[in-house]
């Protein structure tokens, strides 16, 4: 039988080997698994944009194996873990610090786990700054191939792995409160908030929306696609994720307004 | 019957998912086919620059299905296409926006072409903003299996595709006058001269050529690499895609000369 | 039988082409070909940072072909070649310039080598700029398929091929002056001492460091992994290459002390 596909997103970068030697691992042990790159661009230790940007792509991946990286703890106390969704028989290998609860609640929830620490699966030497390498690579090689799940590692109870916590939005008749979840590479800012979540005809294709930031007061078009506004104005969209997105045509929306994540954004539609 | 090589090209960069998302999309539907990354590295929305990188990788890369996103109007007007080339069977699958159009000419001009609008190779959904996850990348993966080109689309007149407009250099007995058609990561910038546009016996190895930018006048050296001048030095070179280039040895031209692309160069050798 | 993989370093960076058309090269003489970025982010030109992360890589890559590419003599008189390590059955392919030498020492030295210039495994044409692409990743794809390294150039002697001198560092009864070997893209600084440098019991775990850097003198501790000190906090610890290295928690450790490459550091454990 041929290898599961393995997925890998980490906050490594592209600048140093740290990606590249994960793949080497992989090849090593399962020289005919495929690995899928989805970025190693997250922001350096966002644990919170790593878990947004994995629970986004899943549902456009291969079931398989879901290598994740970013781990701001890695050495210390926190468990190294693979854990099988509830869901379309997808394996999620990392720390468990929140980076793989979004994705594992879209599969309806962890159904079995394991602790990784002292897992057979790992290299002969773990290092004490690099289990990218030295265990979550090898282990997931090994799910990729024969290697069982229950093999992997000491059971552990599915309810006992760390949630992440985004903030709430608030949704008035007159406005929404949002936040920053992340933003990309453009500078464009994912907000928490779908479009539907205003009452109906407050937020329709071609509407202004007042746009509070920090730092900021703009106004806004809500509009279907970049090219609906001229270069350098701001738009309101719904992104390949299904939420609201504030852009800026050809410019960066979060340039302008000084977003960072996090950041409180008021939206008032029709204002 | 092994699918065919996926080249890819885009503008999406690598701190993102998006190109990690549309590979998972199309290992999702052809598990076996092989992408070539040519580069992501695009500058943003710079259809000209993706058009000629394009063309000059085409020669190396082997026959197949090759995908190219630079997409400033995604969710507009603008046709999404897949084009047949004269030669090589060779299917280029992207935006009509001239984008794929300097990779056409080379190849003996476009055979056949379907507008990719209500594909049935589509995904389900398709979004506003990323026609790369939705549309190109999931026809690229069902043309490298065993989908027709006539099955992706409905069929439209090749002639009818957008072409893009380069400068035109201008060729004077003492000089010539040409463009910086695109500065690469290193700094150098590709001009839009080829070294035989100069009468015989002006641009030998080794000739002292009179550069004007327009922020700056500098004597660069015609030579055959890099390490021919001293570090800091200017030169004058044939690039690997046969065009001149400008490059500072261990430095960059672009940063030196304040160059930017479409600048206009005057060159005048031996002056 | 299948082709051998293929790892692949160099500094080519992600923003241009350049590491796609190699892979696309190697892909159209040897598809099966599996190639393994390890990195393009080497320091631009830096041979010696591109000799320590190949090095320290290939314990962890599956024996095959080693393509690394950090060339800046390209074009000039300095050869190219292709190495039989005596070790491992590893070929290694790359300019002769001391880039593949820290690798080949520690696989027992050079077994075989030959010079590639005229190998008839080159691009018919080869250009004086993109040695990468016309002679390097050709050479490479038909060593990992059929080709013989006896076909691939003309024999030379091994123990003519160009070695990388590295500082020395100098131990002391209350000190070692070790050197910045290279700075990661966390700003994190590798060191040319490993931790059992220092006489017994000068540095255990947890001991405070006093590290004086060219420009600025700081207290680090020594521990495991960054997590054990507070955000912010100098660490001194052993990498994942087994050698000390400086970081700060959260933080830039080259950024914070103004540390650069080849840069002196002395450090005083428990002083």
């Amino acid at each position: 039988v041929a290898p599961r596909p393995i997925t890998f997103l980490s906050d490594y970068g592209d600048r140093d080997e740290f990606a590249g030697v994960c793949r080497a691992v992989i090849a090593s042990i399962e020289p005919d698994a495929r690995v899928i790159d989805l970025t190693h661009g997250i922001a350096r230790h966002s644990v919170r944009q790593g878990a947004v940007v994995l629970a986004n792509a899943i549902p456009f991946t291969p079931p398989g194996i879901h290598l994740a990286v970013v781990d701001p703890g890695v050495g210390s106390e926190r468990r190294a873990v693979a854990v099988l969704a509830a869901e379309q028989d997808r394996i999620f290998v990392g720390p468990d610090n929140g980076l793989l609860s979004l994705a594992l609640v879209a599969l309806g929830g962890a159904k079995e786990a394991v602790d990784l620490t002292g897992s057979p699966f790992r290299l002969e030497s773990v290092t004490h700054t690099f289990h990218g390498r030295d265990l979550f690579a090898p282990v997931a090689a090994r799910l990729a191939g024969k290697g069982k799940l229950r093999d992997a590692g000491e059971e552990i109870d599915p309810g006992s792995l760390t949630a992440i916590e985004l903030p709430e939005p608030r949704i008035y008749p007159d406005r929404a409160v949002a936040h920053v979840v992340y933003i990309d590479g453009f500078g464009n800012a994912a907000l928490n908030v779908p479009p539907d979540a205003f009452a109906d005809g407050r937020l329709t294709i071609g509407a202004e929306v007042h746009v509070e930031a920090t730092q900021r007061k703009i106004e806004a078009r809500y509009v279907r696609t970049f090219a609906d506004v001229g270069a350098g104005e701001a738009l309101l969209y719904e992104d390949s994720s299904g939420s609201l997105a504030l852009g800026v045509n050809r410019g960066s929306a979060a340039g302008e307004l000084g977003l960072e994540a996090d950041d409180e954004v008021v939206l008032s539609p029709g204002a």
